[in-house]
């Protein structure tokens, strides 16, 4: 485990094995036009190891709607630059037990959602944010992006428009976070945020790097001296991930590849090695949990070739 | 139980009796101004009997804001109005068994409300009503209570804008409904027929007068050969308010008071004696179920000094 | 609705309308051997009018497996030789909103099952009868049945010991309200009583004839001076039956029959016209809810022809 | 963190630390007389390298009631004998999200338990290794217990006793899960194993030696050449450990500590740093989810002082 693998060989591999099967199995995320038409047979992987390089494969360089990773790094910002008693006070750290979008929790745990990477906490979230920087939320979150991967990013506005237009979900979840006091800023602001935040299109070595920091005990991809989190910041956030990040299927990332990961429906997955590489893999065709169902199978093929885990 | 009581000799008793405890025990509902400043020592009762002899004592004459009894005229609206299969196909006909706002049953059920009775499925009503008067729908329905108590009933518009300024949970309800595919109007539309059926202004007498039909196998209060319902309609919309009613305190009112009954968080009762009378008691302290905690203890006297129950 | 029917004419209209559908749809129970093989063409009906007559048409005087009929019975013995109030400490009366055996508010309410009705307040109420009569509580409840059959009715011990053998959800509910302190007998001698009330073999005409006080009053169905519970326990129990009496299915019952009714597996349904007779149907094949099919639809069509209905 | 800090010197440290808050904090569990009465300011502390090395400190000889930490060594030993598929065929993966007794998602999950670290799962467990030793079972599981510590470990027969007695809850379980068809053999055997398991004493020293194995890729305490479990099968567990190890605690204590963790009621926590050591604190007084109060906050310094953490 500790001498240095061939990454860019390992992604190769990976790709030249299961790329074939891209688009066999699952089910691309129909809720909305401009993810429905998502061509299901893409496949990218990209790496960056602490230390800087990166190693790509398949679409990895080819953006796609980040659509939950993003709760990462909403959460980033706002431990970034709020009390974190404060920020937690507001949202629990426990895995949910329950479908993503469960009203069920929330409802008996009066409006407290359970944990950041469910959709009702990332709202809660992006309220936070809202209380920050106001009208200046959106911005200062691309912002952010664009400053942990180095280059600009943006938002895809079609897939902010429709996730706005079909949100009723997260409206409901939002509406009833408001009658218990839970949200601070109006409705349509909040989610204004979280949906444009949804459509953040990135490739797969933009997300490698922008999560950089989380194997470098929180500090800047590029800059050593700067700091986005601390490094106590930087294990709970892996920790979030581990028991939370993947839907009602933590417990079974847990028990197969056994890494921090933050996965979205519009495909793609974020893993995290603490001290060795943030890695990014997607694949369009969701399982029945939410996750891409090849980019699961990625992630077990780059830890039983490696022999990475955090276990 | 078959010679006719003194009705009016019954009440002014109720009111002589019951009339100092008002105010005492529960709280009058505050999740509005407009509702939390009514005088709690308030305390009225009307009935009238199928053949339109009236009783009211107290402040029988009062208007109140009906709020939830109105859900018992927009059935009504509806049950009159369109085919009752594809009523039914979107709202369930079972006792909730949880608070009345609850969201779990809504998801476990796909969307669909379990009784017409609880908020949830009167947005569902409200729905149906929108669908088939559009833009008269609040119009339609004023003017449905109007001529149902005799005389012109309108709506507290300041309550109605309170409603909707709080109304968050209803928000959420509707918006979750929608995200089933339950809803097939604006949201913003079916809740302003929502909020204001709710904001109704009526006294006892006018709600005891109104809701006469249910008590005459459906006809009209004063004309016998006008039909509101059927009277199958009618013994539905009876068994309807005597498992769904009152919140979730039906099994404890048909225990204790063996009547169909419909209760408002403005604190009147609505109650039906099949073929005898129509009942509305109104005092504002809720007990800890939602319920007029002074209406109910008027019921249960009204029912052991007359011997009138279905049972 | 005030002149007698024909009540055998309607009786035997019933059973040659129906009859031939008899075991077409639905399913008889299979849970146990002895209830598995029931003949499901099976198909009795049986009334008694509170001046004593009784029309019987069908399979009216096969005995059959009372099942959960039984729990208005045992629930009728606790009320008659108990405090009320001590009762009801242990025991809800609102209907479960969930399906009969849930243990989801067995736990959320600390144990106190919901209802007399639902199988965990079945056996709340068997520890309430194992306190009163000890070594004697079967007996004693045969008894009972026996009294109000006005003819001796026995338990069919191979099904109680089917019961028994296949009862590990009943073991399970049982030992759950043990754990909250709420049973205060061994769970073997009060499921000992449970299983053994479920197997009591009756006709339509014997159930008929002993339920016949709720119709009466409380009255003893043969003797106008003995009261087995008192007119307002009577109400109680009715309102019970009409709120809770048929599983999930109680919301559907009121809206479409509009009579207190108690049903069982065995595919026994007894139903109260208060002040006018008791009626019960058997037919084995139940539907969905666990009621019987055509049992329910005898039902219908008897308060169609008659016009009776509490409503 | 990778330099070897002087383990004695932190666990003198700890113990000196927070030993006087021993007992000031949180209760001792209090269901059965023989956990009661432990002296609630006992505080031990043990833990072992993966290469042999030991450091004990405070209580860290005495021997407590392992209770649930058993969960750990009873599905090491079903992993070990059994087909995985088989064995995962019966009990799930995933957080529970709910108390640590909770029947609501085994009845949803039809008698599947949510992990075998909730007690429905670890019944499921006992229930495997009924099957594969049928009246060896006990003793097979104390002689693996024995193997791995090095020295014999035994039941405490009272407190086997004792909940024996006062289990009517994971009675409710086991009949629960036989209702479903999801326990194979009798619920008095499965359950007698079961509270043998809960009823081993051991000490810190002992646990933190038994566990050894899960620090060293599955390799035996003392015999590198002995594998208890594979290294697939050691990460698999340490995963569990992290997303189910702590009731309902689990996502905390990955936030707050970050390594895979075993508690009981008892008041132990096992922790597992892989490829470095294991680590046993034992404090009796429990927090409101269960956990030790102190063991969670010993463990906490000790990830404070060494760094060590799987993030």
């Amino acid at each position: 485990m500790n001498t240095s693998p061939d990454f860019q060989a390992v992604l190769d591999d990976i790709v030249h094995t299961l790329g074939p099967e891209a688009g066999r199995e699952g089910q691309v995320a129909r809720y909305i036009p401009a993810l429905a038409r998502v061509d299901a047979t893409r496949f990218g992987i990209a790496l960056r190891t602490c230390d800087g390089r990166e190693a790509v494969a398949g679409d990895g360089d080819v953006p796609f709607s980040i659509q939950s990773i993003s709760k990462l790094f909403s959460l980033t910002l706002a431990m970034r630059h709020m009390p974190e008693a404060a920020l937690w006070a507001r949202i629990g750290r426990e895995p949910s037990g329950n479908p993503f979008n469960s009203l069920v929790q929330l409802e008996s745990e009066q409006g407290k959602p359970r944990n950041p990477f469910i959709n009702a906490g990332a709202i809660a979230v992006a309220d936070r944010i809202v209380d920050l920087y106001g009208a200046d939320a959106r911005g200062t979150l691309r912002g952010f992006l664009s400053h942990l991967a180095g280059e600009p990013v943006d938002f895809d506005e079609e897939v902010a428009a429709s996730e706005a237009a079909s949100g009723h979900r997260n409206l409901a979840l939002a509406h009833f976070m408001k009658s218990f006091g839970k949200l601070d800023h109006p409705v349509a602001e909040v989610l204004d945020l979280y949906f444009h935040q949804c459509a953040l299109a990135m490739s797969c070595r933009q997300l490698a790097r922008a999560a950089s920091y989380l194997s470098r005990d929180g500090a800047h991809p590029d800059h050593a001296d700067e700091r986005v989190v601390t490094e106590r910041q930087t294990r709970r956030i892996n920790a979030l991930m581990l028991t939370c990040g993947t839907y009602d299927a933590a417990g079974e990332f847990a028990f197969r590849i056994g890494l921090p990961c933050k996965s979205g429906v519009g495909g793609g997955i974020v893993a995290v090695v603490p001290d060795r590489l943030t890695l990014c893999v997607w694949s369009p065709a969701l399982d029945a949990t939410g996750n891409s169902h090849l980019g699961m199978k990625a992630l077990e093929m780059f830890v039983a070739r490696t022999g990475l885990s955090v276990f």
